[in-house]
């Protein structure tokens, strides 16, 4: 099958072997692929990953156990368990210790004509979801994550930091439950597809060290104003930017991850008792019909389609400041 | 009168001029004051404070507007708030931006004969506590703030770090709740007080570098086996060992202040789904009660009782390694 394959580069094949599905997996013809960040990051050696990335993907089953699945179109959950340990058990196979990651971690992604995938990780895509949309529907699942560690009440003052794809993803799904939203970034365009939803965004401004040398968000209280905020800035200065607005007794969920450690006053977070909430991956179900109910609208996001065999450049493009979605199309 | 006044160096001084509280104030006779890692970091420089330390005191009411408190044996609350703002009119004056804090911030402290404190400050001491044991409420209240952070059942595996006076006061409260507790640390004559009262301790040993190098809980499922790990350890290394043993979407309660910021590899949070929840004072009457019906036993952890006049020597000595709680007391 054709495949973008990673060994030590990136490079665009015709005759890598078609997976073979286990008795519990669906072979997964896909027809669109997304780009995302961490595909980036694993093309400069991130988790030392070797094979076929990608983990945003839509496609139809090809073959499986389940004749109804059969011909569906599907998405798909990235973290394949061992369905034994304490964490498979309890709902919580993201965390499994053995697990595989689709594309990232131990097995090939969706790059590529084919993948496999356990039939307890499928969601149908229903018909009114476009394929672009259904693409979206794994990082959306990242947003819904945040709604699954805090609770948001109307009144709470919550501040979204970035306006990459994951900021205006989260910005959506948080503007969805009516809280006192404001999306703070560096890109105007970016912002301005928000703001056309009627989301209410801050242009910020960065100092040459690329932190956030002036928020132009009010700050109240001395101590900060929001209740919760929501670090998707992919940057490491993102969590004292966080710090600095936060109030005390606040939360602060972080996207982030960055290859390098990150030196953090310490002292902040105690003496103002702030809570640093780590969030991942997330569930497809609100993600799904969200996308169905117009609750969020993806599309905007979408700033090119490439077909695979150009694959080295999208990722090329999709690393360009300002990109946002890049989708790989299948024919 | 007497005190201990921190100045460029700290002093014993007989002429200091006694407060006089104000009108919702109540001036009180310091009969009793505990040394906290916080006043040896003061007399350091930290804060930048100058005055009287000490905020860990028991004392009598010796003059206020409500007669009732009048001759009353007392403890304090230690943050003063303006009453006007936000986080004071929701109950949250421990973070209000233009706060004082006794012996801490803006107000003379605990070291000396006399302090004063708003009434709304102070607590009745049952005539069933001692002296002693009513110094310990402050740093108790302390250790009660996280069963307000965190929800704990029996069946949660919870590790405190560190065997210094608040990891053993944060093992007491701890071990109250009966969730599945152990308390690692690095002093055996430390752990042998909780030992003798039947909560589980680990000794652990600790490199060059003086962090942890090995800890001999036994790592479940790989991923960590605790849900909840206390980080009582008062060192840079607290976190990173808090993250080697915590499980995947576990919370971290950080009670350490450290002067420099802390290198942290963000990622493990992220990835791993974790809480990092700052932790600081907390409620007066789940501790007092503690004290009183004999859930917690604090007379163990009296090192010496200097009088006030020895202040600086008892400072010193409190600052020495495996000293716990060192009182001052005033005739």
């Amino acid at each position: 099958m054709r495949a973008l394959v990673f060994e030590r580069k990136l490079e665009y094949v015709t005759d890598y072997p078609t997976p073979v599905p286990k008795l519990d997996e669906a072979l997964i013809r896909v027809t669109r692929a997304g780009i995302c960040n961490t595909d980036i990051e694993i093309i400069k050696g991130y988790m030392n990953f070797h094979g076929i990335p990608g983990h945003e993907f839509t496609g139809v089953v090809e073959k499986c156990e389940d004749k109804d699945l059969t011909g569906k179109r599907v998405v798909g959950e990235i973290n394949i368990g061992c369905n034994t340990c304490s964490f498979c058990r309890n709902n919580m196979r993201n965390h499994c210790p053995d697990r595989s990651v689709l594309g990232i971690l131990n097995r090939n992604g969706a790059f590529a004509e084919y993948l496999t995938l356990p039939l307890s990780n499928l969601h149908l895509i229903p018909d009114s979801i476009s394929d672009n949309e259904a693409v979206f529907v794994e990082p959306l699942a990242a947003a819904f994550e945040i709604l699954r560690q805090v609770d948001l009440a109307p009144a709470d003052k919550v501040c979204v930091l970035g306006d990459g794809k994951l900021g205006l993803i989260a910005g959506q799904v948080l503007a969805s439950t009516g809280c006192d939203l404001v999306v703070a970034g560096k890109h105007k365009e970016n912002l301005s597809i928000l703001e056309e939803m009627g989301i209410r965004t801050e242009l910020v401004s960065t100092g040459a060290s690329g932190a956030i040398d002036k928020l132009p968000l009010q700050i109240g209280d001395k101590g900060g104003q929001f209740d919760i905020v929501i670090d998707c800035t992919g940057s490491s200065f993102g969590i004292e930017n966080a710090l600095d607005i936060v109030k005390p007794g606040g939360k602060i969920i972080l996207k982030t991850t960055v290859a390098d450690t990150v030196p953090l006053d310490i002292n902040r977070i105690v003496i103002r008792e702030i809570s640093l909430i780590g969030s991942r991956c997330g569930p497809f179900k609100p993600a799904i019909h969200s996308i169905e109910t117009k609750k969020v609208n993806l599309l905007p996001l979408v700033s090119a389609v490439f077909s695979l065999k150009d694959g080295i450049e999208a990722l090329e493009f999709a690393s360009r400041r300002g990109v946002l979605k890049v989708i790989l199309e299948l024919d």
